[in-house]
């Protein structure tokens, strides 16, 4: 058996699933075994030795799959959504069972959008005021995203932990909508526009000066760097690890 | 008499009036000639033989400066603000008494604001989508932003004129605000920050490509320019004009 | 015959002539009557009765197509590039025999970029300071971008029409290339990243403000509107025009 | 004596003096006990009960005036600059003398440049590319800014620790600077416009995603949030702490 780290793919067919059959197969220090789809018989992991796999199926798939993997042993990254907390609960009792299995569930595998929260968080006990903005392509069913209200979510937590008061604001009149939703105390905005992808921004002020923190996804392999990080680091982090935050080094 | 263009201001004691005398008398090409206050007699403004009068004092002051001003034959640069109807026709029939002379009212003085609304006039028929994000300190009171809202009324106007079609938006679910306020057609943000002044950002976006033009306020020195601009160019513009891009030689 | 425009794309098998295809069929107003790749007849055009010919191949053939097209008064929309003043003139030439004929060659058919550098061209002239910075993939060969170069061709040419003093730099100490090249007294920078296609952006500044003009191209599909907006207007347009923004409605 | 924390301000007549007495005074948790300017006495801080000074005066002063405060157990947080290994060394000498006395030497006070230092250096190791642009005044002297080169040295620092291949590039033909500086690999950018002050960006970019990380110094009272958080601090953290960002938590 080579020393390259033996590599699945779940969900091989969908959109970031060939993406990520693609970036496993051109990581040097990967070796793709196996690219399942929809019915596809699991037993091809075992049988091909798969170290980690790389789930990115469905919320009524993702359970089935993640149960034979870590009775296994093999280590799962996953990024398949729909994560309650019985399903959590389910999972570590199953981790319980195979105490050196890891598994990353990632609502997120951009690392620029995992860094853009984290520095946020970081910085918002620093400054009075902070917005954020998302901006997105106009097919977007839902306002703000998904990111942008946990972003903001993440900030307010941090800001009520370090006792901040509630940001200044005076405005008196407004027209409807004009400041934005309000998370958390957190004015969010969302701009829909033809062009674009999924952008984010984080506006912090203080006396005298802001801080901006921008991150711009430009394409769907942006979750690539993400996905390879997690599998590199799963194998030796067991346990359950939720956010790819964790596995990043910000020391 | 110098060959200097000989300006007075009025409302000399104000924030922006005092900058204005400052602003006049580094002007190399201009003289100032008085700097009128509250309870200073107009008289002054004919005795020195001032050419052009920088009027920016109250609506309560403002008609009566400028009466005596066209009975006079001097021109004027008129920032103060509450123009109605009625005012615009009362001071379009005093001028028409007085044929040679000029008055500019603008509702902003910084060219880089006035350009910024030009340009997204301009631009804003070639793009599927446009929206307005305005950035102001969190002591302003109201939201958006007056030349938010008019920078939105201009951009809605030139597509209907152009017969665009509605903005695309699949927003279906959306928290209460998040899509900002409906001016028009065109949704506009407005952010308060501490650390910053006062800020506007137009974004359009077509197939493949946006369009941002931001303008950046972070001296109410930025009015000077235009204030002096208008006075050398209101001498040679009998008759009324409103507003200052009337003056931009944009060919 | 339907009263649809009759377009032909010649190079229809490239990155942006496909491209091109697509977006004729898709345009209502339009119907695609031929796509011509290497080695298809120049006839084609003639018996499908093709109204306009977009023209995507290669400076080796553009010469003969436009021959082609001019003799039986097809218009031609043009976007290979390599015109010499040699060439220039010739295509004038055949023009003046066809004085029906219309012929739109434009080096950049993104109507964010057109706008882009007529609007930095025509600010110029009212800030002290501008700066051109361009934002590429690290693929790129050259730096800066011919359209940074351009765009501070241009603005330097309306400055000095409008007699502007040199920007204010008192750099004394410099770390070599810190200012950026210098395009006709314009600094020029140029920035290579990963994840970024090709944007720019214009800063200007004056007293107190700053006016930022920055275009993001994010597909090649950007080029389409351009285009389309071309064919649509050749056809009323005889003669050679040079450049897309004569197409743009800016009044 | 009361409980709020007792502090002086040494170089009180300087730009950055005056505002951090307004400061002080203005800080609820803090009493102003002396405001010294060039010739007054040292004891005075004594006498006064000074707990903290803060020491905003010139090189030549600097260390006479740490010297009186170490040995009377006054902890300092120091603003001034021209800090070399020698003096370092000296100063450290005198704080092993009093053990329980604190002093912060920061080359920057003001939060968000501290922030966007420190995020841009954890950040760095996970893009491929990263560049630093940084905008001021025109007046301004050198190029790039201090700043910048600092930061830019950090995420050099923070890329070679990692194991970063260095960034991709493939320009062939450049105009003269048009690439920018080279600081130890990472390429640096200076603007210079009118109506600026202090700006920095730096840019990050990977596959399919930019991550920017954005500081506006609008006005020197950025540093105050600053100096008086450092105060707030030092009294509890013994020995010499260089750099603000140790005293942020950032956990």
């Amino acid at each position: 058996m080579s020393s390259k780290l033996r590599v699945a793919v779940l969900g091989a067919q969908g959109r970031i699933g060939s993406e990520a059959v693609r970036a496993v197969e051109a990581a040097e220090d990967m070796e793709l075994v196996a690219a399942l789809t929809r019915g596809d018989k699991l037993e091809t992991l075992a049988e091909t030795g798969a170290q980690v796999a790389v789930e990115l199926t469905t919320p009524a798939s993702v359970m089935g799959n993640l149960d034979f993997c870590i009775r296994h042993g093999i280590h799962a990254v996953v990024g398949t959504t729909g994560w309650t907390d019985d399903r959590l609960a389910q999972l570590r009792g199953w981790l319980a069972g195979s105490p050196e299995t890891g598994v990353l569930i990632a609502p997120n595998f951009s690392i620029g959008a995992v860094l853009t929260m984290k520095f946020a968080a970081q910085a918002a006990r620093y400054f009075e005021s902070v917005e954020v903005v998302e901006l997105h392509h106009p097919n977007k069913v839902d306002a703000p995203s998904g990111t942008a209200t946990r972003t903001a979510q993440l900030i307010a937590a941090a800001r009520a932990e370090a006792g901040c008061a509630p940001q200044p604001d005076a405005t008196a009149t407004a027209l409807d909508g004009a400041r934005g939703a309000d998370v958390d105390g957190v004015p969010v905005h969302a701009i829909r526009l033809r062009g674009l992808l999924a952008h984010q921004e984080v506006l912090l002020g203080g006396e005298g000066e802001t801080l901006t923190i921008r991150h711009d996804s430009l394409h769907h392999s942006s979750f690539m760097p993400g996905i390879l990080l997690g599998a590199r680091r799963v194998a030796t982090t067991p346990g359950l690890t939720f956010g790819l935050e964790n596995f990043l080094d910000l020391g």
